[in-house]
């Protein structure tokens, strides 16, 4: 679950800069390339991540969706150098999404759509 | 503790991009501007964010410095517009801190260093 070492680096390292996950390559569990980590959400109270925003399509932002997924769907392959998601493109262009520059309220209300739709492509 | 809603928009709003957290000003409590945030730092594992890196001093990036603030001893203030830590400026000067391009391994000791220095600043 989460991040595992984006960057591959020292035996120790626990936590890591949220701007270095942003820009992280995301795959799927068949190794197609689905797009890279935009953003990510945090609790406000809590101060917990609970979606990690893939950006998906588009050619230098135009065109261009945002997927959140919940943050536990992500696990980290040191191989590709990016999180893996155990979802189908196909599936994905099912799943709750937005335009660049339409960003959701990110309420309970978007929250419980999100998880939602991902429960079964927990991995 | 953690923020509440740097944009002050509507109610059953529980999250907030990374992106909005990053250059929200950090003041104390005695209302000097300290600085912003310049980045957090996540726990791997658990998704939590630890550590809040406000950027402080320098100018256009040169001279910069960064002080990592562990995220509980921040505290959204709506009226200022801005993070709230019980640090004086004096106290800032002697906190660990890093340079601009000199960032650190983020592992358990520096993770020590920072949470006993900033026990006491805690509001």
């Amino acid at each position: 679950m989460g991040t595992d070492d984006p960057a591959g680096t020292s035996v120790g390292v626990d936590n890591i800069e949220a701007s270095r996950v942003s820009g992280t390559a995301v795959y799927n569990t068949d190794g197609d390339h689905l797009g890279h980590i935009h953003d990510l959400v945090l609790g406000k109270r809590d101060g917990k991540v609970k979606y990690a925003i893939m950006s998906f399509g588009g050619f230098l932002g135009i065109g261009e969706e945002y997927h959140p997924l919940p943050w536990e769907t992500l696990k980290y392959d040191e191989r590709q150098g990016g999180y893996v998601v155990g979802i189908t493109i196909d599936q994905l262009r099912e799943a709750p999404r937005y335009a660049a520059g339409a960003a959701p309220d990110w309420d309970l209300e978007y929250g419980r759509r999100i998880d939602d739709f991902y429960r079964p492509a927990y991995i």
